[in-house]
């Protein structure tokens, strides 16, 4: 339903939409917002159900008719906010001008049934939203069946995440916050635990050389600055490089993810 | 040899470093800028000739003394500059307060030289500058003996792009603005040309497979948005894809590369 336009800074979704930016309010309401054309379209292909309402700019608005009637027809409510008011709570430097708010998944059910899945990439520590966001992208494409998200990596509903999946967090299953009881529960379940690790370990050539069709398998991904924690260490099967010749000291984080989950 | 602190705006050094912010002024003068400490210490180590001077604010010498003799002592020029005109010349949000001022190596007499390298990457569009500068340094990991770039490329010497290289700017052999007679020249000169398409094309798993480790080998990516130009195109050997499973459209460029090049 298209509503009055907003034009005061006052209004409850303008300040709604704003807050998102912080984790605290995120986590508190169970929303977040995808900005830009790009992911809103995703939004209502993939998270329809979720979408709270989609805010949009006047310029916008004027430029964008018929996807904001498509929008509006999959009975999702759309916002028309003066655009000096849109930019300022938008997320980005030069921003579109339109924004869905959208409902966190609670998929804490699904944490811990590993009965269908056999291929599961954990993070440990990304701390890097551009780099979060691009993994997830490439999990996606890689076939991962789900993610999990330990304590210390970036929030995957930061808008900066958001954007950099390019719409895969509306469809990659994951969990957030995971501890080091989730992999124990995955080595417990028969996956094979492969760390990545810059020390003593083998190369992924051979590692994937070794690996059966049938295989479980876990890749750990470890934090850009710091690496994976000594918890997760502790627990892996084996620990795995990508070689790598010349002076370089390491590769870029999601660089590095994609050749992982490509190889392995 | 360390000099007085440079407190005028009109200063030449500082209005040069300023200059090198545009391609222009870097082609004219044959020099660009690696700004930071970490990019500062890899171009001492990797092209100390090639440095024309180094670039210090107020606060920076302060803080890294034996940073600075060290450079000082190597018989590179260290400049002292007011904090503020420091940070007006610097090309990033948050300086750090140094900076290499060096000079762009004339690499033309390498260009056509085959005889002694077997893996080569073209670059064909690739703009976006952190994208180059990642794919460069992931070039040097993976062994690449040479990066062409066509016209349309980011400027190697783009700032961004430096930094974004982690300091393999100053190792990996590199070609700039080539045009389509460079792959002509390669394809001739017996390499295999595997352009990297979203169209019709083989997984690279496959291709992989069908190589013997004595062909020679390059490998082809293209612009972010418009893929590899048709002229290229024209002189694949082989068109290959990265398999892709989800709904995801496309890889970020830089992770593309990467598994390509850790693959073929």
């Amino acid at each position: 339903m298209l509503t009055e336009i907003i034009e005061s800074a006052n209004n409850k979704k303008l300040k709604l939409l704003k807050s998102l930016a912080a984790k605290k309010n995120r986590d508190k309401l169970g929303l977040f917002t995808a900005e830009g054309k790009r992911m809103v379209q995703e939004a209502a292909k993939y998270a329809k159900e979720g979408i709270e309402f989609v805010a949009v700019s006047c310029s916008f608005a004027k430029e964008n008719k018929n996807l904001v009637k498509s929008i509006d027809e999959i009975g999702v409510s759309v916002y028309t906010i003066k655009d000096n008011l849109f930019n300022q709570a938008s997320n980005t430097v030069t921003p579109q001008g339109i924004a869905a708010v959208v409902k966190i998944k609670d998929n804490s059910k699904a944490d811990n049934d590993l009965s269908d899945i056999s291929r599961v990439l954990i993070l440990d520590g990304v701390s890097e939203p551009g780099n979060l966001g691009t993994i997830i992208r490439t999990a996606e494409a890689a076939g991962i069946e789900r993610v999990y998200m330990m304590k210390g990596c970036a929030d995957i509903y930061n808008p900066k995440v958001v954007r950099s999946t390019m719409g895969s967090v509306f469809r990659v299953p994951f969990v957030r916050d995971c501890d080091v009881e989730m992999v124990k529960l995955l080595k417990s379940s028969g996956f094979k635990i492969a760390v990545s690790s810059l020390g003593e370990s083998i190369g992924i050539h051979e590692y994937a050389e070794s690996l059966d069709k049938n295989d479980k398998r876990a890749i750990v991904i470890g934090s850009e600055a710091f690496g994976v924690s000594d918890a997760v260490l502790g627990l892996a099967d084996v620990c795995v490089h990508i070689p790598m010749q010349g002076r370089v000291e390491s590769l870029n984080a999601a660089v590095a993810a994609g050749i992982l989950m490509y190889l392995l």
